[in-house]
């Protein structure tokens, strides 16, 4: 028998991913424990982490919600991992994304498959469509000048979301995430020039070249009370390549707040 | 006798322009007028406005510090002027730097001839070398990767500078402007991975392309003050395409918090 490994991160995704696998075994990067129960494992520790998910069978690893970058303490490698270090904190210099494909290139070459949500959960990532709510024409502008501004920034590796109001940016996702643009968005929403004009629309895509197999972008009920707080119309986001969690549930915020979900194309 | 005309915004790069032109006429945005004597003229009504210019022998005119996109009252449009708002309204979907081109093509044509900082007060735009301080090979790296992020998103019109830690953009300057996105910077500065690194730098550049007659990026002791309180180790820009207000009271806020001050080629 083999069996499927989840790296479960924080937040819903997780658990929605585990509900679709046949007694899949949970581990979470220590210090970034999820609320439920997780063997934890240490970055420094990779090499001998990768020996024990092979000692017990497992041939494909789910990377399930965002994994920071840990702070690493020198003294806890283990000699096997300690060689990867060069490898890692040269990629590291790139950026996230860099770093966490050299950290999946790592168990590759253990013959450890990595397996996208797409392949395991499909119906998490929407289709073309708009869910609820209906973008006017200033939404659709703010979307598409929105969509301009990430495929420009991609290949930066800075983050997977802007907001854009009236054809202005008024913020870009970087480090902080998503819930502190939201929140500096917020802040700054009496800047839109025109009072009565769009409110502006938080839209969100992945990286050009991004690894899909892990951190594809991922929205959900609490997004969306972000985005409503912030003051904006709604939020978009490309088809097919974002996450939206717990559907049922943000549907009906966006609902309750105005708010339009749409899966751009 | 032909006369220069100030366009002044606020803050200290008016005051510091006025100083080196003889017996200019200084005028603001009505709403947007600064901390001295000037007279307001509004948008709405440019067309009259330049005809004023014109009847009082200006052949010059300098923009002195940044101008907002004012917020428009339809009401307020004289005839003429009126005439050229679907010119200056598509422009303004491409962003502010492609509606303010389009307002100085207007100058223009009016045979006004549109001065930059850099032929009134050139030493104002430090030229290459470390002003004070010292930045370390980490301070260096990230000023590099900074550089870099700003090239990329130059072209979109979106802001002039971003806050890089550690090889991590922890902010990108948009519509809210430097003192929101280094208010910003602080607030997360705790994400740096690695708390004995880099502390960050703070870089600012035009962006690639823009009109530099105006609207060059400007820093000052208030931006040495806000990059101190986002606990940066220095600032950084592109040099000879920067102004620096007030470069003693700057330099000395700099050595007094611990941080440099770098005109980088």
């Amino acid at each position: 028998m083999t069996r499927t490994a989840v790296i479960a991160g924080q937040g819903a995704l997780a658990p929605a991913i585990i509900a679709q696998l046949d007694d899949p075994l949970v581990f979470s990067l220590e210090g970034y424990q999820p609320d439920m129960p997780t063997t934890p494992f240490r970055l420094e520790r990779l090499v001998p982490f990768l020996d024990e998910l092979i000692g017990q069978d497992v041939t494909r690893v789910v990377f399930a919600g965002a994994i920071r970058r840990p702070r690493l303490d020198p003294e806890a490698f283990d000699p096997r991992t300690a060689q990867l270090v060069p490898r890692i904190l040269m990629a590291m210099q790139a950026g996230d994304d860099a770093a966490l494909r050299e950290v999946l290139k790592v168990f590759e070459e253990n013959d450890l498959k990595i397996c996208g949500i797409e392949e395991i959960a499909p119906d998490l990532i929407p289709a073309e469509g708009v869910l609820t709510g209906q973008p006017g024409k200033a939404d659709q502008q703010d979307a598409e000048r929105a969509a301009q501004i990430l495929s420009a920034t991609g290949p930066l590796d800075i983050g997977q979301g802007c907001v854009v109001a009236q054809g202005q940016c008024l913020a870009i996702e970087t480090l902080p995430g998503t819930a502190a643009m939201l929140a500096f968005a917020g802040r700054h929403a009496d800047l839109r020039p025109n009072p009565k004009g769009g409110r502006g629309v938080f839209y969100k895509a992945p990286k050009p070249g991004q690894d899909r197999r892990i951190d594809l972008p991922t929205i959900g009920p609490d997004t969306v009370d972000q985005a409503a707080a912030a003051g904006l119309a709604g939020i978009a986001w490309q088809a097919g390549s974002v996450i939206l969690l717990q559907r049922d549930e943000a549907l009906r915020r966006a609902q309750a707040a105005g708010l339009f979900l749409w899966a751009r194309a």
